[in-house]
Formats: C-alpha cells, sequence, structure tokens
C-alpha cells in the first residue's frame, strides 16, 4: 500500500470517525461547499456530508458535491431562488433546532463559505439560542475559487494592495454600497450576486472616480465544467453581460488585477491529457 | 464497506490518481495549504501533496499537514521569516522551472491561498514565462478560516455589508495603506501579517475617523490546537498585542462583526466529547 493511501485510510478508518457515533444530542455543521469543484471540498467537509444523518443543502450546491452524499442519508433542498423562497429562513432555523434536538447529525451545506454573504451567523445564533452544538466548517468562498480558476489573483504588488468583497444583492429594493470609498480604493473589488446589478455598480463606481477602463471580468459558474469568463472594461460590463447571456451565479471582479489573466490563465495552457487528469477525478469523484 | 469509505477510496484508487503517472514535461502545482487545521485541506490538495515528487514548502504551513507528505517524496523549506530570506524568490522560481523541466511534479506547498498576499501570481507568471504546465489549487485564506473558528462572521446584515483583507507587511519600510477609505468603510477589516504595525493600523483608522470603541479581534495561530484569540476595542489593540504577547502570525480584525464572538464562539460551546472527536481527527492525520 502506498504511503499517500495511508493517510487518507488513517483518515476513514479512524475508530471515532469510520462509523456514525451514536449521540444523545445532535448537532449542526455549518458546512462551506467552496466554488462548485468537489476537488474543492475540504477533508472537513467531507466527512461531515458523509457522516451526517440529515443534509440540508442551498441552491449554489453543484450536482457533483450532491453525488458525495451517501445513498442511505436523507437530504432536503432549502436553497433560496429569486421569488422562489421554498423554505422561509425562520423555519428553517427551528426546523434544524427540532432535528438536531431529536440527536440528528446534520449537515447544513452551503456554497461557498457560511459566514461569507451565507448567513451562516444567523442560523449558528438560533441554534445557540437553543443550545444545539453547532461547528462552522469554513469553505472555500467563491471570490477566491472563482478568481484562482479564471487565473486573476485576488492580490497583486503595484496592481493590489487587497482586495474586497462587497453583496450586488439587494436589500428593500436598494444596495447598501459605500460607493464612494470603494470607487477610491486600491482593491480588487469582488461583488457576489452582483448580475441584476450590474449597470448601477458599474455607473455607480465610475460615477465616484473609478476609472471606465479598469479591467473587469464575469465568471459565470466558476470552478464548474460549463465555467465562462468574459473580460473587458469597467464600462462595458453591463454590455458583455448581456451579449454574453451570462446567467446566475456570476461573479463580477473589478481591478488592475484582471490583466495579469492573459499571462496567468493555467487553465487554457494544460494540455489535453493534464486537463484530462482533472475531468476523470471529478468524474471518479461524481460516479 | 461503509458508503463514505467508499466514496474516499474511490478518489485514491481511480487508475488515474492511484500511483504517480511517468510525466514528459514536470509541472507545477501552486496549491494553498489553508490556515493550519489539516482537515481544512482540500480533497485536491492533498492529492497534490500525495502526488508530488518535491514538496516546496513556506514557513505557515502547519506541522501536521507537513505529516501528511509521504515519507520518500523530497522536501525543501522555502519559507521567509523576517530577516531570514533562506531562499531568494527569484532563485525559487528558476528552481522550480528547473526542476519542471527534469520532469518532476511539484507541489508548491503555501500557507493560506496562493492568490491571497500570497505571490501565487508572480511564480506563475514565471512559471509560463518558461512554459512550465502549472496549476492553482486555491486554499482557505487565513482571514476566512481564522475567523470561522474564532465564532466571528466575515458579513452579517445590519453589522457589515462586506469584507476587505489588506496586509499589514510594510514594503520599502513603509505601509501602502488607503486609509481614508478603510476607515469609512462599511466592512469588516482584517490584517495579514500586521502585528509589527498595529500601533500604526489602530492609530491611523481613529485619525481617519474610525471610531476607537470598534469592536477588534487578534488571532494568534488561527485554526491551530494552540489558537488564542484576543477581543477588545480599535483603541486597545496595541496594548492587547503585548500584554498577551501575541506572537506572529496573528490576524487583526476589526469590525462590528466582533461583537458576535461572545453568540457565536461554537468551539467554546462544543463539550469535552465532541471537542475530542475534533483532536483525534487531527491526531490521527499527524501520527
Amino acid at each position: 500500500m502506498r504511503d499517500s493511501d495511508m493517510s487518507i485510510q488513517r483518515i476513514s478508518q479512524h475508530p471515532k470517525t469510520s462509523q456514525k457515533q451514536p449521540i444523545e444530542t445532535g448537532m449542526v455543521d455549518l458546512v462551506g461547499a467552496g466554488p462548485g469543484d468537489p476537488e474543492l471540498l475540504t477533508l472537513k467537509a467531507l466527512r461531515s456530508i458523509e457522516q451526517a444523518d440529515l443534509v440540508l443543502y442551498d441552491r449554489l450546491v453543484s450536482e457533483e458535491i450532491l453525488a458525495l452524499i451517501p445513498s442511505n442519508t436523507k437530504t432536503i433542498y432549502v436553497g433560496k431562488a429569486k421569488a422562489n423562497h421554498c423554505i422561509p429562513q425562520e423555519q428553517l432555523n427551528l426546523y434544524m433546532v427540532d432535528k438536531a434536538k431529536q440527536g440528528l447529525r446534520i449537515c447544513r451545506l452551503k456554497g461557498g463559505d457560511p459566514f461569507v454573504f451565507g448567513r451562516g451567523s444567523e442560523e449558528l445564533s438560533v441554534l445557540h439560542e437553543h443550545d444545539v452544538p453547532a461547528r462552522v466548517i469554513p469553505g472555500i468562498t467563491a471570490a477566491s475559487g472563482c478568481t484562482s480558476y479564471a487565473g486573476i489573483p485576488l492580490t497583486h504588488r503595484g496592481l493590489a494592495t487587497g482586495c474586497s468583497f462587497i453583496t450586488g444583492h439587494k436589500q428593500d429594493g436598494k444596495l447598501d454600497i459605500d460607493w464612494a470609498q470603494l470607487a477610491q480604493l486600491d482593491h480588487t473589488l469582488v461583488f457576489y450576486m452582483g448580475l441584476s446589478s450590474l449597470p448601477e455598480i458599474s455607473q455607480q463606481l465610475q460615477r465616484f472616480g473609478k476609472s471606465a477602463k479598469t479591467p473587469a471580468a464575469l465568471i459565470e459558474k466558476g470552478c464548474q465544467s460549463d465555467q465562462r469568463v468574459v473580460t473587458g472594461q469597467l464600462d462595458q460590463l453591463p454590455t458583455l453581460a448581456s451579449e454574453h447571456q451570462l446567467q446566475s451565479p456570476t461573479l463580477i471582479v473589478i481591478g488592475e488585477v484582471v490583466s495579469l489573466r492573459e499571462q496567468l490563465n493555467w487553465l487554457s495552457k494544460l494540455d489535453a491529457n493534464q486537463n484530462q487528469f482533472e475531468l476523470e477525478n471529478s468524474a471518479a469523484l461524481s460516479a
């Protein structure tokens, strides 16, 4: 047996982890599933998925990741699509409390990271109010995973001294964004859930002083096999999104670092065999 | 055999991944090792570690993660500690090019994420200039992992509409930071590598209008078994760091979300048995 296989088996065969332990009170794992590629799951997230009695999953969790849930585990879709809130948040919170009090081990599986625009903190707060033990298992957030796969670094000496993540999702019909500060900041700006707000994002940043020519990218379905990346300038973003008929989820990346993509787009530079290596792994995972 | 074991074994035993494939030209994986807990490695990162002929690792990669490298794999420490640059960056870049051209599969293992203050983009640029195939494997960046384990969400409705990551590392002896914008921004601010700049960070943010009473946290060795978290107010940070003799790496988190820690500190609320579950897993991994 190879050393590497041994280390993976050590994880699986450890007595504490190799079988579901009977537990007196249940618990809830708030789990980040990452941006889509099942290989970007953490070991801890995979273990939580495998050990759960019940998996509650969101809209942005990819099919390949859902395929990792053991077939005898109960699963419930609790995602929110626009105008299609299948389970209200309050009801979901209390459902988790109820099931955990019955002794179930629950995996609350979220796209990306639970603590970055994931409402994980709201769910954890309710769980703690009801004395339900819980864990937070961070995941790779979209801003990090999708830019990596697109060949765009979030920071780069001389081009971006930092990065900022902002939600483009409207609350009560309007965006709550500090445009003046963001437009002046020497940061890579990443907008989550901003596709429908794209004209406003583009206009407001220019209005407060960001150059219309700032390099920018739109990443649709980042880290998935059908990822699409469109690049241009800040003032072109709404047109580009429309021309390419981009759909949600699309991440918006604005900053000088986008100009590095031509040089750093590693996915396109891998030869067929190396790409196949990636794809076959994913196939194996979802088989 | 349990379903869960099967899915892990599917990964290991897939013909393409179960043994090192002979490759004509080598390649380099720029791998994010995450913030310290070996369970926060991604599946893809673990596979890269296991399949490498050569692992080049940084100072911030934890002992537990290094223990996952197969014993017959060559490893070289290439980390940078203050005033102890063991291998200059330029030399390291060319070394990777040279070894990859010899056909080796190289895992360039970095703490956190290669594209967030990790210089991954600089290394990838050199590799591409020399036509060396490379991949970027994103990891959980410190700002995300360390706050999750400290019970501090990066965003929370009503408290933070976004988050910003900034380096506190000085270039040419000074900090290159947009204080005026950051002080006004309704974001959680996370400073990397900022411990020695802490007095300046605290003073400058106050000078540009951030309240001295803004909740703030210092997270030393986040996501490791000896993690320490100290909380207070923005104006108290330098004193707190000194009183508690905090050492690098310490992450600095500033924003209203820090006030949620008391309620959301899930690690402290797990009972001994549940904590043991965590610790024994880590022990198993590093055994």
